[in-house]
This record gives C-alpha cells, sequence and structure tokens, in this order.
C-alpha cells in the first residue's frame, strides 16, 4: 500500500510496514478484528474480517448501526498478540504483537455472488473447509445479513517482535527479563448431542 | 452501570449486560484492549487498558495523536476469545466471546500518584507482581508516558456462551457441530542473554 498521512504513526515508525504480503499475512491470521466508527461519538465493536483480494468484508446483522449508517467511514484493526516482553524497567515492558489498520469507506455489498463469497470466507476463517461442511443460507437468512466491503488502499501494518529494549544501566539489576510466548490454542471439541461426524480442523493447534 | 442509549445494542440484546461485577471481570482478564477515537476519521489501535475502581487507564507515548487530542471522546473495547461455534448451518457459526464497551470522555492523567498506580496495574496485568520485580520510571520515562483515564460509567459486557444455535431442520445434516473451546496460552519463557532470576509468573497459563 501506498502510505497516506493516516496511516503513518509517528510513535516506533520503524515497525510500521505498508507491504502488501505483511499486512495480508496478518489479516488472513486474526480471527476477531476490531470495527470503529461513528455512532453518537465513537464505538468499536468486535468482528471476524476477512480479506478477499484487496478487500476486507465484515458481515453484521441487518438492523445494526453499523448496517444502518452505510456507506460510512470506517477503521478496522486486526492484532495478533505473540508475546508478553518483561523488561528490567517499567518503561520498556511491552507486547509481542502483529496488526493492521485499515482505514477506509465501509459499502455494503449488494451483489449476492459477492455476499456469497465473503460469507464463505468467513466460516472458512474459523474451520477450513467449513463453507463446504455445513449449510449455505437460505434467502431469508440472507436478507439478515449485511456485509460490509472497506478497501485495502489505506492500510498498514505494525509488527514487535524480539526480546525486550533494555537500557545499559539496567543490565546488572537482578530482575528476570525476556519474552514469555503467547498463542491461541484449541482445546477437545466439544461435539452438539447426537453429532457423530468428525471433528473439523480449526484455525488453531492442538497444544 | 445504568444502561444508556448509547450502551444497549439491538442485536442479540439478551447477551448483554450492564452488571459491574461482569464488566470488571472481563476488563480485569483481558490484556489486549482496542481504543476508537476520531483522528482525521474514526481510528482504533490496539492497547492495554487496566482498570482501577471505575476507571480504565490506558497508557500511551506523550506524543502519539490520543494523547495529542485528550480529552476527546473514546471507545475502549475488551474482547475475550472463548471458542469457535460450528453450526451445522453458516447462518448459526458464531464465535464464544465475553466483551466490554466502553464509551466515555478521555481525559489525562496529571497526578503522579496516579500515573504510578496506573502504569504499576499495566505491568502488573501481564504478569502478576512483576511492578515490584522491575525498576520503576524515572522522571525522563515519566515524562514520555501519556496516561488517558475513562470513566466506566457507560459500558456494557456481552458474553455468548455454550453450544451452537441450530435450525430443527438443520439437525439431520451429516455435519458435525459444537463448539471447540479457544484460549490463550504461555510457550517456553525465553530469558535474555545473561538473565539468571527464575522466570516470572505471567498472567497466561502452560498447556
Amino acid at each position: 500500500m501506498e502510505p497516506s498521512t493516516r496511516t503513518s504513526p509517528h510513535r516506533h515508525a520503524e515497525r510500521v510496514s505498508h507491504e502488501d504480503a505483511l499486512i495480508h499475512a496478518i489479516l488472513d491470521e486474526a480471527v476477531v478484528a476490531h470495527i470503529g466508527f461513528d455512532n453518537d461519538g465513537p464505538l468499536v465493536l468486535p468482528v471476524v474480517a476477512v480479506r478477499i483480494g484487496e478487500h476486507l468484508y465484515v458481515h453484521l446483522s441487518t438492523g445494526s448501526g453499523a448496517a444502518l449508517r452505510a456507506p460510512m467511514e470506517v477503521c478496522v484493526t486486526a492484532t495478533i498478540l505473540d508475546g508478553a516482553v518483561l523488561a528490567k524497567s517499567w518503561f520498556h515492558h511491552s507486547l509481542n504483537a502483529r496488526s493492521v489498520v485499515v482505514r477506509g469507506r465501509a459499502e455494503l455489498v449488494t451483489d449476492t455472488a459477492e455476499t456469497l463469497r465473503a460469507l464463505a470466507a468467513t466460516i472458512d476463517r474459523v474451520a477450513p473447509g467449513r463453507s463446504s461442511a455445513s449449510r449455505p443460507p437460505s434467502a431469508r437468512e440472507l436478507a439478515a445479513t449485511a456485509i460490509l466491503r472497506i478497501p485495502l488502499a489505506e492500510s498498514s501494518a505494525k509488527v514487535r517482535t524480539g526480546p525486550p529494549v533494555e537500557d545499559e544501566a539496567d543490565l546488572d539489576l537482578p530482575f528476570w527479563s525476556g519474552v514469555v510466548p503467547l498463542r491461541i490454542v484449541a482445546g477437545q471439541a466439544q461435539p452438539g448431542p447426537g453429532v457423530e461426524a468428525p471433528a473439523p480442523a480449526t484455525a488453531w493447534s492442538v497444544p
């Protein structure tokens, strides 16, 4: 992406990237994102956001505030937490994380084929291949679903990795310092009553 | 909290709560939150938000856009992902999650004691007790840190738990359905060079 004045933070500018491949990889891994928009003041809601090509798609109920307000300016931010960074000083404590900020105008998708592609991608994000292993929406269900489409044109990634920064003067302090890696893992799948089909793969590894 | 028109969503209203104990518990467990505010359009950024009493505190760099704009209206949303909900139909796929939305006016903290309390809580959120096991900030470091304080007066929680909703007509479809529990776990702690102190406990369990 081309950097814009709206996606070029001052803070830790060296950690910010406008590289498409990195932006895509983060958006394709994060399952929960947060969408922000004005709704009688700033409002931020958790959503599942999926990327298809150079657009991000977010599904909502047709009755939701966001669906009723579209088209509108939004910001969708996806954050993947990779680790806790414990430094010798409070000041250098941090989190290792990869995040993408997408700013742009969200429009309602009106084309049924595009709606179905976005919904299939959403289902497959949670469990790969799952859109072929569950029932597609009826006309009534489709009518209850609104899809927002946001272009990736104005987006940026921010990545922090590696050990804590330490001030030279702190190095001899007797405290532990280092990184505790963090990740999301899946537990034992809990089938509903009477379900005999094998449990599907999900986007998360079992520890 | 008293419900306000700004924290009473239409969608799945039965999953929404204004109970203080629930709101506090979610805010006290989530490590990463997202703050939204207007900065030449909606902007959403990942932050660590900590609760002390009836306020939420978010630390930022003094040079950041949010710090420069305060006091300002914000929304801070914390989301804890608990599971993937796989239904027989696309439509009833969901995520089990607990989230809190806090809307209100963010003000810069000017009192040093309050700043230190908020920073200590932030460090301890990541690793309990860690604020006593690392060096507190110098005057220069404090000057580089801005703390936003947001009242919890206008906040609400939303919780989805349990198995998928299924339509009666879908029950005999041959697909797996159920819940895959998800959680964040810590991996093996990676000490920095020369660190010999024992690794601290963190907010996450080791699988």
